[in-house]
């Protein structure tokens, strides 16, 4: 940045602006030594990367995966936020505690028992800046430098950025269309506890993984935790979608039988505002009190105000109501997508068939990077997140995000319009 | 936990819930080698610990550093929150940049301006969840576990606990009346160096300092910053209270004239609302980048719906004049508890004058230690802070901290009274 500002103007500028370009880029050079070796590691999302561009008049973005909040009841939402800061004020723009208040705790617990875990306790529960800080939380307990990690391939791109800023090392195990497959997970954990590695936890997004869709089957539910106990492995399973199920039955969470083994996160970014930045976390009785002060070296303690306009809204509000709605509007934007991938996908295309959540995930022949195809697609009007967001590796990836869940029907018709045409291209180009 | 379970009661308890905590103490064990090396350096709070118990009816808390929101306008806020949500609620509830909204990175620029920083760019600037959160992105960004972070003695506990998290070495300057002393600075830094130690910032509150009060004299400020420079060491400026100046003349920020050296942290804790946690970094040009992909991978991106809000405050209210409220409240306060120090403390004890912030740190004679007294204080219906909270030793501390921002000046000369019996024994035991 500094040098590109040096090569295109420093004829015109005056000396003294000279001297502070000069200066800056030597402070910049004798400070490069003070970087932590974590630093290298932090790098940029690839989500990120095209939020901004997603904004652009005349572009379908089918890159992010934002709620579609028109549907939430702003102008009674509206009321409510003045009536905290009326009459609760004092509470509500003051410091709170460090676990998040009793009262949103509280509410949790009732939100997870709509999921199926029917056991959890209030002082269980960890209050987080959404789930983001609660991976940060969780890879900062238990995490040294070098440490593995298992993820699912693919998986969260801003867990593996978490993950990666601790210097764990990300190792994938593979999914099939019933998601991760039980025996190559107990193959890759023997493998790597063989070569002396130490895991920590497998992070594991059990209902319409981000990005695939693929949920993972009943019969392999016990079978994955039973793995990772027998191998003394935490699971961090990641749930933000579980409730945003619009087709098959809905499956018990991993922490549901397995209280002891299971750290859960949950978030009320999909099923309310991500706005408000708050998350959750269900620890274990014996893992609370090191993860709650974990949680509060970091950011001291959650917003009171966002937590109880969460606890208004729970309390006072059809959530449960507001739930089906968003089953409802992802199910047929969720079919309008399948419905035109089915009619414009070039041969030689696959995709998912997510029964909730967010996402499909769209893989094309072996041989192709979709990450250069991303810039021609923004040529043709239209955002998707490329495959290799998605895993640890820098490898070249033949699969693409699309996220049905931000617009209306036609709109997802016309971007995957826009798309085929990009995609054909490449095809043909093999 | 586990084990006073079992002792207290596992005679009355059914099978399945003996099995349950039995299954839970075995977890606990199995589970112990899976923390971090970094996890035995998270602790709790001192500050922390006695929140809860400050809530406590009757008792007088001069522990906790909160404002006293009750000077703020808060039926003009709640309908301004109410505007926000009605008129632009799928902006403030959506998930937004990860550096902070436009418009508020422009309005901290002005902030700072009021504090003497007049070249701050919001291309520089990066919204985090209370300072706190800049505080934990500064460690994670530059230090290795093993590197030495200096900081004066005493310093704020919060900062204390995010640097501990990292596995840093803290280690403390000794201040004087007029805050660091730059000799000593540098023959601390010239020792460690000599030792072969990375040290990789300073962390200082250079404005009355939390707990002591004690503000860094003008003259010593360039110097502080010209030693680091030399040491190539970064300077992590915490200014929270720095505009709550009541007495004597505005100095500039260490950042004011030194963009390339200095971090410099602000938050609207202390002089908008705690509550909404939202806080900033001012980061070097050269540093930003990597800074802001750091903060990223923690908490993904600040709420929204709370930077409308701050910002809505900066641009429709007499944000300044709400400051000179708060300047008068806070003196009016610290001029009651000098008053009641004055009155009934004992002989032996001295105490800071400071002119602003929250904070007085009495001193008691050689040999007390402040802990145990803290107790006795509460039986006789007065909370503060011991001294030991506020430095990285295990020693006892002879000093303790008194907050005057959150109580009326009555109640704090109540407070006082009520403390002064307690140190009197200790001094008498002496």
């Amino acid at each position: 940045m500094t040098h590109e500002t040096l090569d295109a103007s420093a004829g015109t500028l005056p000396a003294e602006a000279i001297d502070a370009i000069e200066r800056a880029a030597t402070s910049a050079h004798r400070h490069e030594e003070l970087f932590s070796e974590r630093a290298a590691n932090i790098r940029q999302s690839a989500v990120r990367d095209v939020f901004d561009i997603s904004m652009r008049p005349g572009l379908v973005s089918l890159a992010g995966g934002s709620p579609y909040l028109q549907s939430l009841p702003l102008e009674r939402l509206s009321a409510t936020a003045a009536d905290i800061i009326a009459k609760d004020g004092l509470t509500a723009l003051q410091y709170g505690a460090g676990q998040g208040t009793p009262e949103l705790r509280e509410q949790i617990c009732e939100v997870m028992a709509a999921e199926g875990i029917l056991d959890a306790r209030p002082q269980n529960v960890v209050v987080t800046a959404g789930s983001q800080s609660a991976q940060d939380v969780a890879t900062k307990l238990f995490c040294n430098p070098g440490d593995v990690v298992l993820v699912e391939d693919p998986t969260y791109v801003g867990a593996l950025n978490t993950f990666e800023a601790y210097q764990v090392r990300v190792e994938t195990v593979e999914m099939d269309q019933f998601g991760l497959v039980p025996e190559l997970l107990e193959a890759r954990i023997a493998a790597l506890q063989l070569a002396g590695r130490s895991i920590k936890f497998l992070y594991t997004i059990p209902n319409f993984n981000n990005p695939s869709g693929i949920t993972l089957a009943r019969e392999r539910r016990q079978q994955v935790v039973d793995i990772c106990r027998r191998a003394n492995i935490l699971v961090l399973e990641d749930n933000p979608y579980g409730l945003l199920r619009f087709e098959g039955e809905p499956l018990p969470p991993l922490r549901a039988a397995n209280p002891d083994d299971v750290i859960y996160l949950g978030s009320f970014s999909k099923i309310f505002a991500p706005g408000l930045r708050i998350g959750w976390a269900l620890v274990p009785e014996h893992l609370q009190r090191r993860y709650y002060l974990a949680a509060e070296s970091v950011t001291l303690c959650p917003p009171a105000l966002n937590q109880m306009l969460v606890s208004a809204y729970l309390r006072d509000y059809d959530w449960k109501g507001q739930i089906e709605t968003y089953r409802g509007l992802y199910a047929e934007r969720c079919r309008a997508m399948l419905a035109a991938l089915k009619e414009y996908m070039p041969a030689g295309t696959t995709w998912t068939s997510p029964q909730g959540g967010f996402f499909v995930w769209v893989t094309l022949p072996e041989g192709i990077d979709t990450y250069p195809l991303l810039r021609k697609a923004i040529d043709a009007g239209v955002v998707f997140i490329p495959g290799a967001a998605f895993t640890p590796s820098d490898e070249p990836s033949n699969k693409l995000r699309l996220a049905f869940s931000a617009v209306p029907p036609d709109t997802i018709a016309e971007g995957v319009r826009r798309l085929a045409p990009v995609l054909q291209e490449a095809i043909a180009a093999l």
